[in-house]
């Protein structure tokens, strides 16, 4: 239908009235333990069971609540995570003995690998973090119990991602489930007295709460592409990428950007500071996942606010504790599409990644040439609506070309995408005229895609195209709630 | 029924699905006035047109709404103000001319005095602060367009209360409006680049922005009545108040109170203050409309955190600017009883004024004794829900006694009221017992309200029932929606 041409109909999801009567008056909704508080909540065959993913690879809490589920002999349950790390590989088993029946939502790694190969009894969804809000408000998913894992809570629900030994933040991911989930329970291995001050998620939302030893591990909070890249190739196109924002006018005083926690993202980053820094200029914010680099931004003064939607490394807890520049976002307030507005588009450049790009620019980032599914989609649709979208790409991946005829999934529309960097040149979508106008005598290295695309079969070869079987064995949501593509089962 | 004994059922209200795409991709929904707005908003014949009142009597917005109503010959408004003031007595023209069909919220003063004597043509709805919350929430109201004047806003529409020359604190009474309205109009005379922070009200439920020159009067913010008494009378009952709350051992390390804005509440405050510096105590919170009183105690260390729901003066502004322990709360975290619990049960003791009182412990809060409406609700229903709930009153005013046979309109269920304390008394609810003997041997004067009710008529006679005529001008609402009471015509 084209970007935009969707048009939703009806009203938002009312959850349930509940009355304050059936609510311990002094507050205290501590039950015994996770066990109890998920048979309070009613676990039952076929609920949808829903977790959030800041502790990311740390998360302690989402495989005990499978462990719970099997052990009362629990079934076909729907998982719906706002994405899936290594950590869960143990929840295999649960989707071999029929615990869970599939997963909605971001499968990373070996989960992927699984669904991939046709293993999971029910169709993955995938969706993206805003995708994920609107799924929910627009009652497309019903959420019978949210289990919100969270650093620091009172007795009463409120809770927060700053404080405590596993702080990891925020928990904006948790946001719809808080609201929308029939029944919420928080979990949290640090229980103050009320009130529980900043209550990121309100008390007021949740049904029990459960005090446990430990509910992640800080250590694994931080992504392992938080690290500035040291590759030569990659380090050019983050170059090439910051001079193509600097000689089309988009780095000015005052702009904002949003560059991911990717190695060449990070760089593009550090270049983006030394032209405010030369210029004495100031970004008016950061759209982040955020880590030390924004930070010492922020810090500096070359930056007025980070907004940020999930923190990658300890010095974004440490400052989303410390500075008031240092704001938590969640998808309702950046990404909902189903929105008046959303943050996404009030972004002037926005840096993200692509595992394949097509000749008409759409873009591919949860399969792998292979056709291995083995990543969520994260806030990459959504963030694909800022006003300049670029995608610093190299040529090709272990030899092979990252620019194809076809991508193998589509998840973002080429319309959205405005230039691809790589390390042999740029191009920039012909429908942003503007763009080219502005840099045409910049002496960028300015090529097609189609010339990108031959210079790398020329080095690598033409890739063979991946052959799959018919089943469908995940479909692809875009923003409005509508299914973009669908991914089949590998061939053996 | 009985407290807590209606059960709501259904679900809650779902607005109607948007969709980013008919928002401006830059997030630009400013519009060049006022007028502009609402006709964009489709004001048209009977719609519902909600306010808030956080910048009380220094409201410069509510009445332009209704003239530009009137100017465009639209008839038969709903006017859903979080309350009203006597800033608001232009409208009774528009209520005699039929722009204004009747007024849902609190009517202070003249506009109280105006429905009293039956001249509104539909009848006033009163709510307590969280049974606004709740009829919203619960789709008992249905607002068409929500107007939010806000001191400090950016185009997107997220707006605060804390910044800008207006500075009123926070906006939580328009919390509701945002989220449940058709649509939604932020006003503001500061206009700040995105991102406007804090964003107390988030731009992703506004329609329209509107940047005008004075939005509020920031001097007429303050509340009359946050002096401290000078009256020995009111004095004696502040400290008898004190005293009675140290001796039934709600004073303590960690306590909280909510103390409100009355002369004798201040005062009650300071004693508490007195005992936390004597006995190296600390409380943990101070419920409030703030003010310089607990503002001070906040920053002198003597306690953790001010959970406000409105400043009540510009002291009140500063420090929820300045203090992270000073925290803004909206009418749904702290008083909607259509929720899975809220803050208000979770007050050690709760201090609260009334116009009458009867022997039952039943209480009144908006019509004097002389039959007249002349104040809202406000909070006072909710905040009866209070570990400990006191009335301070004076035995009488002006030669009236205040314990009658029967309240003139009933407000709150006697069940709820703990203690009355009286200059010449305290009166403790039979069904307290753990109160009675706590304090049975600790000298305060205790009496029955039957004695004191005896004693007030021996010096001033007995009252004179009010009679009235038989038209309902007022019905009065409980937390949970129910009808309570109604208010009947005054005979003239």
């Amino acid at each position: 239908m084209g970007v935009g041409k969707y048009k939703p109909t009806g009203r938002k999801y009312g959850p349930p009235i509940p009355s304050c009567a059936d609510y311990p008056a002094d507050g205290n909704k501590l039950v015994g333990s996770l066990r109890e508080a998920l048979v309070n909540a009613g676990l039952r065959d076929g609920m949808t069971i829903s977790t959030h993913h800041h502790f990311r690879n740390g998360d302690l809490i989402a495989n005990q609540i499978f462990d719970i589920a099997s052990e009362l002999g629990v079934k076909d349950l729907v998982w719906f995570p706002s994405a899936s790390f290594p950590c869960h590989n143990p929840l295999i088993k649960y989707l071999e003995d029929g615990t869970i029946h599939h997963i909605e939502g971001s499968m990373n790694g070996p989960l992927g690998k699984f669904c991939s190969e046709g293993k999971m009894r029910g169709a993955g969804v995938l969706r993206s973090h805003g995708g994920r809000y609107q799924a929910v408000q627009d009652g497309e998913v019903h959420i019978d119990i949210a289990v919100i894992a969270a650093p620091q809570a009172d007795a009463f629900g409120n809770a927060n991602g700053v404080n405590g030994p596993a702080a990891c933040g925020l928990l904006g991911f948790a946001l719809a489930d808080s609201q929308y989930a029939d029944k919420v329970i928080v979990v949290t291995d640090t229980l103050v007295p009320f009130p529980c001050i900043p209550w990121q998620i309100h008390g007021n939302h949740v049904d029990y709460t459960v005090k446990v030893d430990k509910v992640g591990l800080p250590e694994k909070i931080v992504s392992g592409t938080t690290q500035i890249t040291k590759s030569p190739d990659r380090l050019l196109i983050a170059e090439l990428t910051a001079r193509f924002c600097d000689k089309a006018g988009i780095v000015r005083d005052g702009f904002s950007y949003q560059a991911g926690a990717g190695g060449t993202a990070l760089s593009i980053g550090i270049y983006f500071g030394e032209i405010l820094r030369e210029r004495g200029w100031k970004a008016r914010f950061i759209r982040a996942g955020s880590n030390q680099y924004p930070v010492a931004m922020l810090e500096e003064g070359l930056v007025d606010y980070i907004l940020d939607g999930q923190t990658f490394d300890l010095e974004g807890v440490r400052s989303m504790r410390e500075n008031p520049g240092h704001v938590n976002t969640s998808p309702f307030t950046s990404y909902n599409y189903h929105s008046k507005g959303n943050f996404s588009t009030m972004v002037d450049v926005v840096i993200l990644g692509a595992t394949e790009v097509d000749l008409n620019f759409n873009a591919n980032v949860v399969t792998h040439s292979d056709g291995y599914l083995l990543h969520g989609i994260g806030g990459w649709q959504n963030c694909l609506f800022g006003k300049c979208t670029i995608l610093p790409i190299p040529l090709f991946r272990d030899r092979i070309p990252v620019i194809r005829d076809e991508v193998t999934t589509l998840c973002g529309p080429g319309e959205l995408i405005d230039v691809i960097v790589t390390e042999r040149g740029i191009a920039i979508n012909p429908l942003r005229q503007d763009l080219i106008d502005k840099v045409k005598d910049s002496g960028l290295p300015l090529r097609s895609l189609q010339e990108l695309k031959e210079e790398a079969e020329r080095i690598c070869g033409v890739p063979r195209k991946q052959e799959f079987e018919d089943e469908v064995v995940a479909v692809i949501k875009w923003v409005d709630g509508t299914v973009i593509d669908c991914v089949r089962k590998v061939k053996a």
